[in-house]
């Protein structure tokens, strides 16, 4: 009997996550106080994050216990099943073997329920009331609001305005588990206002959402700062994803070929790949691949360099792939990958020709989407899609059968006005002309 | 440890559906043919549903093959999961052990797809080249238009206005899957421009859209007509749900005390309860449940009669707990549920007291799913709600340690507006004067 679905029991579940900087033939490059020019300390950031993860985003251990508290949370949907795309595979005709990761079935409909959780257990213990984020399509800030109301915290969230508008039910989400929702760039903080002193018409980006965020934060004790993506910490939490995968492929008998994830900030795309990062170490046949929009194309189109992680050169300076930090991105409706820069850990994989990175057009992206819903049934969220799409690509590509597995962070139950808009012909491509981004990378900070 | 969830392999998915009538004590009031007044024959329902269904829906046998078409389908979701509500139980201080069965995990969000997919087949079998129904909420809709995507049949779906205007999104889902839309009553079919002729700004029902999609099939030699609920042959498909739920519990090492379900025209309902009948007829301890909106109180407030299914008397008569064809129900959120009549097994085991029938009112109905969303992480869609809010006053009242299972049909995820105007404090309760439902009683077809 062909099977659809791999899974694992409970007890499957990792109990610790993976920590990719262990095992990295380079040293990664430090986060540098925008002050001092110096390495950060971890005093730097204890205004706004708890010790443990601070010293989670030092760490070069490589494995690090998950608490069971944070486990007996994961339990509700843990371990995520991984599916053959049987049906997607004979669309295609392709000898290939397609698999996706299932991250949707989480009670948030994505990935970033695994290190919202992480990271609302981490404040919770060191005594923390709320906790202060940003998210862009919403779903970082929905899987933060159910975390804060498993532990009963609050949360506020700064919302891109954009997406505040275009994707109204994440923020109804939010609102069931009783958090706080702003339209970013708003009047609530120095940076929002500055902002809307330029451009009161601003649509907002991840960039400013964070500026806000961190602002607040940074001004209040009793308040900590949370962020969806980008950091080592949030990447760490999210390689339960991929030590998952490795165990599923090993009960199907199946070594990848091809591992894809989209790329925004890159926790979705590092959950998946990291855990697989010393095999690509021994095996250059594994292929390793980013997605990215063409309206953000930082890893294909950006430079490798220091840059601040928000808009208003708050946070500290990040070596990573970036479009400047005041490059303010087309508003596709795949608001989670609308992000100037990409984590460090990434940036840094790519840079040393361990990951490969691609862009796609949102219409040929939704294109993808639809053939996946009408031949494996989940809708994927916009986000999503982009890793959707390059797998059919590959499959469509590759003569030889192939083994593609790809990361499901997110379904698109909460995107459908989207897919009205592309049905209905109403969408169009993006992409920035270099000239734009030449002109947005000219405000990268001076190191030396 | 503490488990959270009960999984089956593919291997578990039932291959035979279990049909209850095998086994009732008592015999069925067989469907009327309203013009001659006589038990309706096969041929009467020729014009309408395929051969293969009109079987199963006068079939006495216990056991029916699955189609192995139809189980590679299934397998793309099924075994659902048999969830255990530990966080909730410890949010109500129970200490009864409360589980539910999730088949949210649909591509669809709901259970409907399980009946869905074997109509398309039979119907795709017999020649059928388009199916046309109606759909109240959408759940059904978007079930049906996915199956017949998946066997590359056309699809038209006659929605209940209110719900047209109030869940758009479920629309969005049938037109992704290549389905075609239309609010009902419509100026499309004779029924429809009757209604609107004596009210302009009715907002349907589920009995007018079903006069629509009826009328169309009847007059399309190529179309069929395809019903949701109520039917036979549409509850006889649920009983896998009631199938892997046994297993599950006996894994679990559980014997229910309490079997519940939301009722509507029946089908998430039975689909549970059918397969456990038997154990009831021995063991009158075991409680099930049906629960109804007090917006459409059919089996507590209406009749055990004979009555149309539909508003415009084309349909069959069915002996059922009915309000009278001309009942129309206030416009609650659980769109699904806003149905005059009652299944004819479910109606016949309520009246031989296997069943018991109790009303919820909006209210307290999204209350239950708010504190659900908040302990078990899942937004239950307001139907599924009513099944949730049963549970939670059950588990309160019992003092002793009770089993306690409800079928979680679907989710909320595209009825995220109705908890936004819940959380806003625009909802109301509902609930109709004896008056009024005497008034619609009155038009219940003369038989003698």
């Amino acid at each position: 009997m062909e099977q659809f679905k791999i899974l694992l029991g409970e007890k499957d579940i990792p109990n610790s996550w993976y920590n990719v900087a262990a095992d990295l033939p380079f040293s990664l490059p430090p986060l540098i106080n925008p002050g001092t020019k110096k390495p950060l300390a971890k005093d730097d950031l204890k205004a706004i994050f708890p010790l443990a993860l601070i010293e989670q985003e030092m760490s070069t251990q490589r494995w690090i216990d998950i608490p069971s508290e944070v486990l007996d949370i994961y339990r509700l949907w843990r371990p995520t099943p991984l599916r053959r795309a049987r049906r997607l595979e004979k669309f295609l005709k392709t000898k290939s073997r397609i698999y996706y990761k299932d991250e949707s079935v989480s009670p948030t409909g994505s990935h970033k329920t695994n290190t919202a959780i992480a990271q609302a257990y981490y404040n919770k213990k060191a005594g923390i009331k709320r906790i202060v984020t940003e998210t862009g399509a919403g779903q970082w800030g929905s899987a933060l609001s159910f975390a804060c109301n498993v532990f009963g915290m609050g949360c506020r969230v700064y919302m891109v305005k954009v997406s505040f508008h275009q994707k109204p039910l994440r923020k109804s989400l939010m609102h069931i588990w009783g958090a706080e929702v702003i339209a970013s760039p708003s009047e609530m903080t120095e940076a929002g206002r500055n902002i809307l002193k330029r451009d009161p018409h601003c649509q907002g980006s991840l960039g400013m959402a964070i500026s806000e965020a961190v602002e607040e934060a940074a001004k209040n004790k009793e308040a900590n700062y949370s962020l969806g993506s980008v950091l080592n910490h949030v990447l760490l939490h999210q390689t339960v994803i991929g030590l998952e995968v490795k165990k599923q492929l090993r009960i199907a008998g199946e070594k990848p070929d091809y591992l894809i994830a989209c790329v925004g900030g890159g926790s979705n795309f590092g959950g998946l790949v990291f855990p697989f990062i010393s095999d690509k170490l021994k095996n250059k046949g594994l292929n390793i691949i980013a997605v990215e929009p063409t309206a953000c194309p930082s890893m294909t189109k950006g430079v490798y360099e220091y840059d601040f992680g928000d808009t208003s050169m708050l946070t500290p300076l990040i070596k990573m792939f970036t479009l400047g930090h005041n490059f303010v991105p087309a508003g596709i409706h795949a608001g989670g990958l609308r992000y100037h820069g990409c984590s460090s850990l990434v940036s840094a994989l790519c840079a040393h020709d361990l990951v490969e990175a691609v862009s796609c057009q949102q219409l040929e992206v939704f294109k993808a989407a639809v053939t996946f819903a009408r031949t494996e049934g989940i809708v994927p969220a916009p986000e999503t899609a982009h890793a959707v799409k390059a797998a059919i690509d590959i499959a469509r590509r590759e003569k030889k059968p192939k083994c593609i597995v790809f990361n499901f962070s997110g379904h698109g139950f909460l995107d459908l006005s989207a897919y009205d808009k592309y049905l209905a012909g109403e969408l169009v491509n993006y992409a920035h002309p270099i000239s734009s981004i030449k002109k947005s990378l000219k405000d990268l900070p001076k190191l030396f």
